[in-house]
């Protein structure tokens, strides 16, 4: 593949996590040595996307990253610096006119190198991109790098941002687990965690059964949930201990597909609003009728997705790394492609390759079987065993007057 | 005063903190030291309070400690490592039976020494347990250690576990407002803070201003809530940007006296369950209906009161000292007092001391005028300087395996 000169653009799309920072940061590192190696000429970063590329709102990376604590502050920033977008392209066999006001803005700032940070959505724009500008002749490079704490994407191992997320549900998790039990009389704490199509994320519910004690019940979307099993579940727990904690997956569901959140609960109060409980309180409305015992529930929220001072240093190296790949990668010809990641079997470690965006694009991929015990209500240790490696280290942010520091692009 | 020998109980009671079991640390290691000086015999810790001593759930706390890394894990396990009870004892005017009760355990004994960590039902407990011993001429010392995350405490500085809520309030809520200002779209986030009867640790949202930004609005109890002048407050914000965030203390109330969390809109589902919505829930779907724009709430649930791992090790630090200085004050003849904190001026720097339990116990300090801007829809520079010491400093605990290590009594 001959050498292609030009400058670089990079956006980041979809969902914050606390890891996109650091992909973007590896991109940045490596296309500014691509830079001094006299390979490329400018590197670009595109403000809230796809977006911000189509108002020129570029800003010029190279001026802004003089020094290697910029790098790092970005690494242990939640978040996207450089912004989000939610922008679809549309089909280009359909609607042309998109694609060439983007190329007249690519042929402007000389742009051959595109990289794009985020998740299907933005390896959709990857995929659309790639192939209108190979099919009109413009040559450059265009490669997706993933982002998700859902870890539902095909083909990759895991998906950077998920141990993050799933270091802070394990620590968390675990930091209620103690709080739950101090007090002797029955009560039922319902976790609610993110996760509307695969429980990935919820399965890390376990993860403080290392060396100590994890949820009762994990509930994940890959199983139907049924009210009298989980009803009789409560009970059985109760029966052995007061402090019964469950983690539920907001996308649970009934046999029939109606996810459980759906629920009768949902009312229009005196000024027309909807009230739409969440799966967690619901339950523990469910369980105070039924049961009769207190029971409340506690909503994870954006947190776990933007809880950068809790990183997984794992995760962030992965995702510097990834990044950096991903330079490398477009330098040697790549496009149209996303980064995975591939796990070696024995030691944990991991190597970094490219597929085909199409491959992996509007794909979910769910837990396995292996993953669920056979009455459908916890994790198993190969589950266990597959998360460990994910959440290990600590990406220790830093801090000012008591703060954590942010890097602000 | 006369040295008083025998042997010492200690115990936990109320809510969790992320440095209730610092305390306890300090107070086992004070007591420890005592012991190997000769001037005490054993030491005790009461299973679940008030409650545990009651049933002699005693455990010989001298041979669980046996190494400094057990202090240091304990001072970074959330919650009450010895378990806790919400036990209110009677007037002993008018009920003396338990009191004998607890006599004839403290004479099986031989304890001479009460320590109580807890809140305000626990000082209430010091109180009516010293006045008791005294009139009955069981000579020993009964001295309570405060925790609460509330900092509602009259005349200490502040109260032990504050500093480390605070801390983690101010650490997501920056991480909150990174997340929130990713879109163009206008949004409105709410942000639910713990807080009944007093704003203090709502106020620790203004935190993430040092070097960055904090909330568009801060509303504590200590103001009444006007829904007319909060929807002119959004509307300003959301004309100069699109990511407003407000953080709201669960307590707030209107000026009739009634909390904004009981809005109309609990009612009875299907199931006859009354439906409860938090404050921000409430107010994200008013907004969603007057102001028309997207809303949504985040509820810090019990996580702001047990996220160890994010403690201030200001906060920790203290925590240590004063469940130490309450041993020596109990050495040096006190009695029936309460541990306080009292800060200089100048250069932050704590001072503790004692006061009777009586002066404390049962009453609310709430956060001080010259703290809320005369609009009173945000907190001063002033409350800022006096929060900004009590989170300084990252009491890091370990990690195994990627999850934190938590010590178990």
């Amino acid at each position: 593949m001959s050498k292609l000169y030009g400058n670089v653009v990079i956006g980041q799309s979809g969902g914050p996590t606390s890891a996109i920072n650091a992909t973007l940061s590896g991109v940045i590192r490596g296309a500014l040595e691509a830079v001094k190696m006299g390979d490329i000429g400018r590197v670009y970063g595109m403000r809230n996307g796809i977006d911000g590329l189509c108002e020129e709102r570029l800003v010029d990376l190279g001026k802004i990253f003089t020094e290697k604590q910029h790098f790092i502050d970005l690494e242990h920033t939640p978040a996207s610096a450089l912004g989000a977008c939610r922008k679809r392209l549309p089909d280009p066999d359909e609607q042309t006119l998109p694609f060439e006001y983007i190329i007249d803005i690519f042929k402007k700032y000389d742009i051959r190198y595109f990289f794009y940070i985020g998740g299907n959505d933005s390896m959709d724009t990857v995929d659309k991109l790639s192939k209108y500008t190979e099919k009109v002749g413009y040559e450059m490079r265009v490669v997706g790098v993933p982002k998700t704490i859902d870890n539902d994407l095909d083909i990759t191992d895991h998906t950077p941002g998920f141990g993050s997320a799933a270091k802070y549900v394990a620590t968390t998790v675990k930091e209620i687990i103690s709080d739950c039990s101090v007090y002797t009389a029955k009560a039922v704490t319902i976790i609610e965690i993110m996760g509307r199509d695969a429980g990935w994320l919820t399965t890390a519910a376990a993860l403080p059964r290392i060396g100590g004690k994890g949820p009762d019940y994990i509930y994940l979307p890959e199983r139907d949930f049924d009210m009298d099993s989980f009803f009789s579940d409560v009970k059985t727990a109760l029966k052995s201990h007061p402090d019964v904690v469950i983690a539920v997956s907001e996308g649970i569901k009934f046999a029939d597909g109606r996810y459980v959140c759906d629920n009768p609960n949902a009312k229009e109060d005196a000024f027309g609003h909807t009230q739409l409980t969440g799966v967690g309180n619901y339950l523990a409305s469910c369980i105070k009728e039924r049961i009769g015992c207190k029971a409340r529930a506690v909503e994870f929220n954006i947190s776990q997705r933007c809880a950068a001072h809790l990183a997984s240093r794992t995760d962030i190296d992965e995702s510097v790394a990834i990044g950096r790949a991903a330079v490398e990668a477009a330098l040697d010809g790549v496009s149209g492609h996303v980064m995975i990641f591939t796990r070696s079997h024995g030691r944990y470690k991991t190597s970094i390759s490219s597929v085909p965006v199409c491959d992996v694009a509007n794909k979910v991929k769910v837990v396995p079987d292996e993953f669920i015990t056979p009455s459908g209500n916890n994790v198993t240790e190969k589950c266990i065993e597959y998360l460990m490696p994910l959440i290990e280290g600590e990406a220790t942010c830093r801090f000012e007057h008591g703060v954590p520091v942010h890097f602000k692009i």
